[in-house]
């Protein structure tokens, strides 16, 4: 196992504390129990806006806490769920008194333990509602999930329903907006590489040197099928053709395409995946309005992307222009 | 070979098209030659920045085009400077009859062109001012250098310069401010891995599992030596122990401390690293004020880091601070 690390038993906690430190002015961390939340929250008044789960996924989840998007962030273990007393005490530190959205990507220890940790805050008097995430076209029920996992469409739901929050939107409104994610948003990944888990020390699963995933889950659990390496057209042609047609896209959408990587691939790759993408939906019809390209949603140092597509509205786009300052995604102030 | 590409011939130029079509509100891509130049310019009465060199460093330098930094950029085929006729062509585009300044790393073939390019362009009556960067502390001379390389003290120095003609300064005054980043940066790099140019085919380089590169070059040439595999507290004690006694910092110096990923290293080793780098820094009494975490100078797929340290002054810290809105780097608007 070759990483830049201490312990693997420290692993997280290391990389959190460096998020705190290089990111003060935005980020406070907590580290017993590990949570992050906003420097300068919490925001009386403001919907609260909060997610988390397994570490390994950075930026992911911490990354986006600050000003238009999360709250506060919980980070478990490397690939394991936060556990419900983490999640409490981060929604009572992000709670401004408007209601606390749980923002949960579905795997099933993640459901569980938001599940349990918004019972617990409810009996404290903070309304908690849940939303939950399954863009994953590849596989229907894995490893870690029952029904479609949560992957890439998390980054743009992230910010849409944190900009919702932070114009001012009550809890029901912002639900409603997070939910209208959900429902418009379609991915599918791939890998070239395995990942390794630290405290595991061996690669998650094993690829031949012309041999690649697809519809690869976020922790190297298995995807659709396991194929010969292709072109990058060859390659995005697989997966935004799955994604395009589950909404299904039709022709004429205005769409946000996000191209991202697992965390080992290069940005010159993920450029040219997406010029590939963009001649693959121009032939479609579909219509690209806003982007995103890079290393947003990762699975440790795998090789490989994800493609998501989200079908965007007026006010879809309006969310997504909004102001974001975080470590991870600033934009516009 | 395990990419996502179509043709190793077309790799630069199809992710250069990915770039210009997720970035048009930014920049604007010329395909015959190549580069890229800030979307809204020329910037008439600005000093003009133009950088550049070969691909495979991405986002370097095509992603610090925008607002604030780069009016244009110029990118050579995989690891190989661009030609004189880009350069060239790269700065007569971006003039807007204040000057034009060439930042230029130091390796050998980009320091040629960019000379070539120069006189090419004073010929044609754009007065141009080269400043060379040569921060890496690891080798003095080495495959592709003549005397010290140029690495990641290019971000700040991009930034900042490009921050003092976006104030407006003249010609001299940006080019002064040019190198005295140059004179107060330092940085030095480690691999764990190598990097496989899409033309070869073949890593550029091998290590054993338990073997590092100490020192290494951006283009996976050789470093200081290869030693075992240390942990991260000890790798930042090595790179950064020769970075603080190269310039030297002093106790109470304020800094930029800038953790960079080679490409393939997961951020969350990177923030794991820069962690170890405060505490490292915080023990020789050199504060940290400003902070860079993520893969910005990147050498393809490779894994490892650099630490770049710069001396920061009130003048260059504001600098730092200005607005800038670029594909790889957004702030403060």
């Amino acid at each position: 196992m070759k990483k830049i690390i201490n312990d693997p038993a420290t692993v997280a906690i290391q990389a959190l504390q460096g998020v705190g430190l290089a990111h003060a002015d935005l980020v406070r961390v907590n580290l017993e129990p590990p949570y992050l939340v906003r420097a300068d929250g919490p925001v009386q008044g403001k919907v609260a806006i909060v997610s988390g789960g397994g570490s390994g996924h950075e930026p992911l989840a911490g990354g986006y806490v600050g000003v238009g998007m999360l709250d506060a962030a919980v980070p478990g273990a490397v690939f394991t769920s936060p556990t419900p007393d983490q999640i409490l005490e981060a929604t009572q530190a992000a709670d401004g008194g408007a209601g606390v959205v749980h923002l949960v990507l579905n795997y099933t220890g993640d459901i569980l333990n938001f599940e349990t940790a918004a019972e617990l805050a409810e009996a404290e008097g903070i309304e908690v509602t849940p939303v939950i995430i399954d863009d994953d076209v590849a596989v229907k029920d894995s490893t870690y999930t029952a029904g479609r996992r949560g992957v890439g469409g998390a980054i743009p739901w992230y910010k849409i329903t944190g900009a919702a929050a932070a114009r001012g939107d009550d809890l029901k409104s912002v639900v409603e907006i997070s939910q209208r994610v959900v429902a418009n948003v379609r991915t599918m990944g791939m890998a070239l590489t395995p990942c390794t888990v630290p405290h595991s020390g061996e690669p998650s699963f094993t690829l031949a040197d012309d041999e690649m995933e697809i519809g690869i889950g976020v922790h190297g659990e298995p995807g659709r099928e396991r194929v010969k390496l292709a072109s990058a057209d060859e390659i995005v042609a697989t997966l935004l053709g799955s994604v395009v047609d589950d909404l299904p896209f039709e022709r004429g959408a205005r769409t946000l395409l996000f191209v991202n990587g697992m965390g080992g691939t290069p940005l010159i790759e993920l450029y040219l995946a997406y010029n590939s993408a963009r001649t693959f939906l121009a032939e479609r019809g579909v219509e690209v309005v806003r982007s995103l390209v890079g290393n947003y949603f990762t699975s440790l140092e795998m090789q490989g992307i994800s493609i998501s597509l989200l079908n965007l509205d007026d006010e879809l786009i309006e969310l997504w222009d909004a102001p974001v300052h975080t470590p991870a995604m600033r934009r516009g102030r």
